[in-house]
């Protein structure tokens, strides 16, 4: 069996997730999201982003979160921007467009989206009416290159948003895995500050499925559950949800994953430097783009699992390394190991 | 605590399913319904229906099932007919009507829809193109009312929709106690060969999460996986939904839940028609409903939870009792006890 | 040749807009509404209002006009309330649906509705978030049964609405002729007070396409040409529908022509009330259903054109007569002969 | 007041077209594209693509026949493919978005779409189900910038569309002029033979309004009505269309009028060369692209109106200068001894 680095949701849950589903099992609970972790849960998370006047709601999943998000905030004629590598525009089979928007694709060098990018996307839409109205900004963090926004990036990024009437929407699939980078500057805390809404990942952090929609905005707020129920993502177990979060906001067990993931990775990364490797693109989460030529690349995969993630020239092709919260010091060490036996 | 008989998702899962989860936790496994777990799930399920060309997907409930199937089946101008009491009709927000298509209501006696039903809403719909299409009925077994489709009434219904070139879909969130009910003469096989799709839910009946959708129609299986993708509702961890139905179709776990709940109605039903308590509709399934007068009611709401379905008259209501895979005798007895001294 | 009372927009137009149409013909002029035409017959709709703060928008048709109307008012996971009569629930191929929203039926005697008849609807939607909110009351005045609003009826209307929350949309489809009508004390004032959308309709009224859609409520202005441009509505030769409208505002001709359709109805009305014949409903405008027995359909049927609308019983049938701005004199008067010989 | 080449649908109609409405204004027609002019119309356009199987619809505008055929012939998780400039990607206001589905945008050269730009798209789709599937190409011809399709290009791009089992759907709103191009080689049968679905463009070709949509698909064709009725675009007085496209497909007054719009262009073209002016496309329809310097512009801009296209260079714009079928000898004349005079 090879060990997969392919993504971060191979293995199950962390164990203390699974031990609280056993404590709690056979408590009679209210559903749709009303039971008691839940309710805890999403208080703890409030006093995290000290925002007593937050919504917070729990969905299962990412394109589920980036739909229901997105088509509840704007209206019929407005549209999204999104990095042209954005998960919303290649990796959900058009679920925001079947929701009836538009997603505007701008290209970006390292996957974050800057002022200076949505400018002109601003400036080549102002044919009203027949064009598309721009409301919302989309951004991941940790983007899909694995790279993060550093928070004057985000200050800069929130502000121009705020002046030209739009909204700012964080993809927080991989939240946890960015704000504990070693080279973060950015709070939870500031990202709720600076997002209009945004969503903190438990499914790629050792959760089960989950992931927790915080609305900081309050216009954004009103009547944001029948969205969740229309889209058929109200659980009728709400507590699966909430037990989970309850447990992953607990002694801060959420970034203590993401924290180890990122470690893992930059074990990897620390060895391939010394060896001379580049990277697609320099990042310092679970993800990593190491360039390697076509023999490493064989020699890797008769013992472990990755994407090929791009062809670099004749030689050499970029491949995609995840780590995640369970990945453990043998499979790091077995991975190093090769590396120094073939570089 | 007052014990709940509001509904049958209001404890955990069945120990068995958290058992496996717990036994698989640390696998790595292939994402989106590839794990071994979900193939292994699939595979059972096409055996217990005989139908090895039959499709199963797996999602996370019933309203992104209903929702999912009705917009992959439905050109934009048809549309589907369903009994006044349906849960698409009142308990999903317009989640049907999201994806673009009408529902078309009507009236029935007991929540089951018959051909004779349906014939007028075909014989009003004749305008073309002005009118909406209908092509699609909806029905549930059991229904909202408790009620369930003797093979018969199936028979007929099948029948009745392949001559106006229609297709049938049952929604099956609590299709196991439609099939272990006491009087049901329809097995899963029945099911299977007299619908064109429809799912066998796992929500209502012991698991955390989860509708196993069957395709037997093999010209609606073309592409259906990108039906589920593009909904948010194709889980990364396709595990969580593979080990709980793999766990719930081994040694038929499924049923004997189904039957623990049905069983538990039932004593409570007799002894509550014991005392000539009438009943609005006469069920045999986990819901039932009598009809109780106001000082009763009051009792009662003493020490259980349940919904007061329906004003009757000036001195009673009918209650609406359900009953889970886990509602203990315990429970029950205490309940029949308080009638017996009431009564 | 039989002559038709099947509907009103069997003949072309007035001959004053093709006169206008052939005066302005050669002139340039902007497109997309922005034409002199257009401009000017908006700035005459405002001061027939009394509105100078209105936004008026020129579109084809009516389903057209209420599928922009209800789409743009709405958000995703609200809807709205029609009669049972009401043309988006029975004519309109599901347009409605289409963009999304559920469309709650009401049974009403007369095609008008009431509050009484709206507040068990509201009533049956406080399950919170599963259920649809209401939020947008659908009228047709005249109705699809003939009938108008009077002017109590609509203030009590208007005044429920506000109360609840919840807009007051009108379909004028057939607006000039409830205006009109012998027993109507509603002006158009008083509509455009009492409502927050509505629209006049052109296409039955002598116009070749076109309704004129006027928002009153200010807060739902905003932006509102973005809606008729993405659902194809906005014709680049909007002058069409301006050259159109600018004729029919001069002189009220938009008025005499649909009092001429319901005096050429009214005609036909006391000739068969003088014989003695009941109708469907009482109506007073250019729509008539009288209950004729079937010898008597058949004989007119050798002559004329017109929908058998209802069956009432064994002998006999309620019958559609439409009359329209171009309906003859002599056309009428065959038609009572035929009645005065026969009854 | 100055002349306009901004667009083609400045002026009203033909003459023909108001004298044939006037004709048989008084004429009582049944409705909704079923009065004889229609039916005629189409017997027309069938012998002229020599296809009496294919189905002909009209509607009032080309955003409206863009949604209507893309929604129609996608299923909801299939897309389009569009050139950059496509005129549904930049001027529809999302309006196929709004339907559900995404448009994948292509870079050309020349607005015009090849098998060797359409083969990357499809390679970056291969990852099921989690990205949307190519289903259908649409093209423009002539193209948004004012080239046209040589036969064998479509050809080429036909059998490509069928070997990859996609549609392929060409937007004719000009069609007329790439027709009568002087540099043309494809008939309207070629085009019926290639396409899977155009339309025939009336509103920028002399008529108030409308297009013919022409379905040669036979796959494509069932239930197409119910669309455009969902859409809105079904007119009651579907003779406005029936008369208008009766006249222009008599003597071929359709092509007579897009020649002249062509030739109109190609003498201001042809008198630009002669001065040396280079054009941003070498275009031979009545969409021309001149780059002339900011002087010239101004002292232009005195006398016509033009949009100033794209910016080319500090001293120097591409401007655009669209002819109709109305623009006089006069127009063009004055326009050309303006360059005779200053450059």
């Amino acid at each position: 069996m090879k060990f997969s680095f392919k993504n971060d949701y191979s293995e199950g849950c962390h164990p203390r997730i699974l031990e609280s589903l056993l404590r709690y099992n056979t408590d009679q609970q209210a559903g749709y999201g009303e039971d008691e972790y839940s309710l805890k849960a999403k208080n703890i998370i409030k006093r995290k982003i000290d925002n007593k006047d937050a919504d917070v709601y729990f969905v299962s999943g990412g394109t589920q979160a980036n739909l229901i998000v997105i088509s509840s905030v704007l209206k019929p004629y407005q549209c999204v921007i999104s990095a042209s590598i954005g998960h919303i525009l290649n990796n959900e089979t058009g679920a925001i467009e079947a929701t009836g928007h538009k997603v505007l694709s701008i290209e970006t060098e390292d996957g974050k989206v800057k002022p200076s990018d949505i400018q002109p996307v601003l400036d080549n839409h102002r044919n009203i009416p027949h064009q598309v109205m721009p409301k919302l900004v989309y951004i991941s963090n940790s983007t899909e290159l694995g790279t993060i926004y550093r928070k004057e990036e985000l200050e800069n990024l929130s502000e121009f948003c705020r002046e030209n009437n739009m909204y700012l929407f964080m993809d927080g699939a991989r939240l946890g895995h960015a704000i504990t980078s070693e080279i973060s500057d950015l709070s939870l805390k500031d990202i709720a500050k600076l997002t209009d809404i945004f969503y903190l990942g438990g499914t790629k952090n050792g959760a089960l499925i989950g992931e927790a929609i915080i609305i900081n905005n309050q216009s954004l707020q009103e009547d944001f559950a029948f969205n969740i129920k229309q889209k058929g993502a109200l659980l009728a177990k709400g507590r699966l949800l909430g037990i989970q979060f309850l447990e992953l906001m607990t002694d801060d067990l959420y970034f203590d994953l993401a924290k180890n993931a990122n470690q893992q990775a930059m074990k990897i990364k620390k060895a391939l430097s010394e060896k001379g490797i580049s990277f697609l693109s320099d990042t310092f989460t679970n993800q990593i783009f190491p360039i390697l030529n076509h023999q490493i690349i064989d020699i890797l995969s008769e013992k472990f699992e990755f994407y090929v993630w791009k062809n670099v020239d004749e030689n050499s092709s970029a491949v995609r390394l995840i780590t995640s919260w369970n990945t453990s010091d043998e499979a790091v060490e077995d991975f190093i190991k090769i590396i120094d036996q073939n570089i």
